[in-house]
């Protein structure tokens, strides 16, 4: 029984990481290095897969501030325009004889009874005006409650700020060869009882000229650990199971190699489940080299962890390579 | 020992699903298609079993707005009675002679002071007008307050935006026979640790001309995926000991069969666990078919996946029937 | 070795109900009809184990409501008086002869600014009224701020209302017996992926007249079910291990029996995880009885359950007694 | 094979503890008694690992309400010197004929923009000084909408008000000896489901001068209770195994002892996951004691609970010291 039988039987009947789409040649990456999913979704409807509040929360500060003051001027262009069209003698104390300055008098209310500052030194006149300017301050709460629920959600929803070393190393490890990288959080969270899975993806080839795509879950050093405050190096040790075994630096280029990392903590700041997904291509492997440790203590004594140090190494020889 | 028998033995002492009380004749589906349950409560109470909170967090958004809408323009209806009653000697500002648009100066004025907008071109005179309008602005603000707080939980409750195919079908797979469904992803959320449960239920004869509901949890060839960022086909094999083994289309019909569907995962946008239900009945089987892949790589080497192309299929021989 | 004996090493190393401290006579139960602790803490400190959020979150609607209506009535007291000691030449708009019409001028004035309403027929002249009432209109802020926040901490916070039958039952069970009780979801929400726990606790004779307080979890037919839209009745097959094993209703008396119900589920309405812990005491068993169905399906074929029937029961022969 | 190599071999796939820097001698202690991690951060960027909302939900009371108040007062000096510097044709209703005055009243202007109380007194004239005021109060509105969530973030963050023993003693238990110490819960939540960790670590030669940090999860009598509504004693039975066998109080200081102490549980007042760390060193051991229970039944029967008794112990003899 080859290798890979033995690791395809290893997955059956337990977890599959819902890649499969992944094995086609040509292909860009799967994930990007900023954890999201390389993917177009085609929906046949006209807002397809759009949800308001997801794209408030998750969407960048400088897109939900244009959002927020959008609405504000928006709502009061167009409120300031129902009441200049009502007529200037529907509002107390329209100033200014242009009809721009009548215009400009009727925004500024609308603004003010938008926000509820509502100074009265302009105030509606009349059943019309006055009807108006009661949805209108209505809606106005409105907008700020949903502003407030927004700025909320986004600043509570979980934050992994985990910084991964730009390369995967193969390194010594105990007399024999490993794979390598490592993770810092970059938090002052302390985050709890992170386990870590890893998955490598490559093509093989079927002998008739086709070739698929493989998955296999590697086997790690240490998959969990209680408490994650400074920086961890996940090594999977390259026995006889892994796919990687016995392959060279070039093997490595033609099989296509994808790492897929998922890591999964707990933040107990907020009591969230926090993940986070990363995945390294063949390019991004070093042949023979060890991590630097990011932390030490200094003279006082204390504990330091330098968060630009992730990632540096040396060279090393790998003194076991089959 | 008799498949069912050997069903019920492994079902002990594990879990249940909790709907042994469907075991009726000429019942309704139990799950309805939107994923809710379909079921009355006779609670002997006034409100019966109605809470407040849960139902503006679920309800829909249009009787939501209804809601909101009423609670503003029956206070102010309310408080502008008060206000009327208390005579026009109360409120500085009240303009109009007839006595309806007096009303209404006191309607605007309680607008104006529930919103706390409060322009002064209106404002109360005397300690009982003071009085009422000291109330109705805290009022106010407590509805407001309850706004924002439903609008909040309306907004980040749990969603799990999954489609299923519309056909359960029953499908050749690996030289025998399975039954199948697909399920995808319609957000751009990226779903973790998917799991899925599924149980089939069907009238078994006892012969003594009565008849009984049974339950069988089945197996699935995979029933856990560590991301589900597109789509699941969910794969049961009918071996030997699924209650669907050697049964024809005639067959599930009289046995009246019902598919219980349960998803769970984890959203980690939002930090929730999502749990999605479904039921398929008899009449959603489709023999000898195979469901078409909705995902494929475009041009530019992305993948892609077509939501509209989801649960579509085409005819299929089955190998093996029994 | 003794079924205790056997009962006891069971439980090791694995888990305990935390609840050896109710090891004496003469106790009152220890957990109250309401699910919580019937226990008193004594602190050493001032405000002892006093935490203003988890009180205004967790205390009755009665007490949210005085709280947030005082506070309201002595800020705005406090403030009034503080910008009636400042003299009526600093706000503009103070009307009444009186000492007490010019106090209450000052109360209003306050309660408009607290409010933010500010109609300005009353406002604050000269730099230190401008002041207080600028310090006034901040707090007037932060407490609704927290109004909100409490409001919401309130309505979101875990509800598990479960119906438990008043009665325990020893009721005749496939041919022996089992003791019996009766769960039933009061609310929409179909909580999922139920867990039942039940431990025992008894006094038990040491032989030098002292007696000991034992323990025993017990097991259930079913412990969990992955659906809990109606009702679930909890059923303690007594067999040989378990500690009610060959007792008369006499016996349970003397052995001041009390049951200790532990629920866990998860209500996917607000993704949250419930627990309802119930007990229950010797006085609550009824001995040769058998739950009634709560539910049934209606004339249109649709499930209906009655939930003033939960916990109805009618008496049966218990076949078997050892 | 030594007990350490088997410690170690049993810690082998599965976890660790992410501590192994703390490998180093003339160390400060890893953890804080408020449970905090002793560490400093480098990050090589101007505001390194500060991340706003984080600290405004975990900084001291104190700070917050000084930054909340700053934000105030700065955002009003800074608007309040904008319309000033406008010239006070731009502002109805300043008074003053100094510029001292005639800035606070541009100031008090700010005041009631900012917080929407918009008297009126104070109104803007023309289109800057009123485009201004329309900004400020929607700047104001954001601001209290942060304030809003960052109130409620403060207040329902996971709080795990848990009292340690400030000792931890070498007490007789059942013939043998165990190294224990008392938890109690301070709230009068009761957690649920909890679960204990503890790992000893300890600097072992390693013959050639220089000596290595070790660690080992210690085995627990019971290592989860269901209900934690008092107190929990958290008993280590020194077995052969522990690397605490056959020490004495002065090997203790030798190896220069760090006891990590994880607790997990579950407060279902907020529906959240609780963690709660703590570490004593070697200087906290009390050789040959006992600790007091600190509850006891009342004279009504009701259970009492005395936290100011939590950690008190008297002086008991070691039955079996090796």
């Amino acid at each position: 029984m080859s290798v890979i039988q033995r690791v395809i039987d290893r997955m059956k009947p337990g977890e599959d990481i819902g890649l499969d789409h992944v094995g086609q040649k040509g292909r860009q990456r799967s994930i990007n290095p900023d954890g999201s999913y390389n993917l177009e979704r085609k929906t046949g409807r006209l807002f397809g897969n759009f949800f308001l509040f997801n794209w408030l929360i998750t969407t960048s500060w400088t897109h939900y501030s244009i959002v927020l003051v959008s609405v504000y001027l928006l709502s009061n262009i167009g409120f300031g325009s129902l009441y200049y069209l009502l007529g200037s003698e529907n509002l107390y104390g329209i100033v200014g004889t242009s009809e721009f300055d009548k215009f400009m008098s009727c925004f500024f209310f609308s603004c003010q009874t938008f926000t509820t500052v509502g100074y009265g030194g302009l105030h509606p006149i009349g059943k019309v005006a006055s009807s108006i300017a009661a949805l209108e301050a209505f809606l106005g709460l409105m907008v700020f409650a949903v502003a407030t629920g927004t700025l909320y959600g986004r600043f509570s929803r979980p934050k992994a700020r985990l910084k991964y070393s730009s390369k995967v190393i193969i390194a010594p490890f105990k007399g024999k060869t490993s794979m390598q990288f490592i993770v810092a959080n970059e938090m002052n969270t302390v985050y709890m009882e992170m386990e870590a899975k890893v998955n490598i993806s490559w093509m093989e080839d079927e002998g008739n000229g086709k070739s698929v795509r493989r998955f296999q879950q590697v086997k790690l050093e240490i998959d969990k650990i209680t408490m994650f405050p400074t920086s961890w190096t996940i090594n999977h040790p390259i026995d006889e199971e892994s796919a990687l075994y016995g392959k060279t630096e070039n093997d490595l280029q033609k099989m296509d190699i994808e790492i897929f990392v998922l890591l999964k903590g707990f933040d107990d700041t907020f009591s969230q489940t926090i993940y986070s997904r990363q995945s390294y291509t063949s390019e991004q492997f070093v042949w023979g080299a060890k991590f630097l440790r990011p932390f030490g203590v200094n003279s006082s004594g204390k504990l330091e962890m330098d968060l630009t140090k992730v990632g540096e190494y040396e060279k090393a020889d790998i003194v076991h390579l089959v």
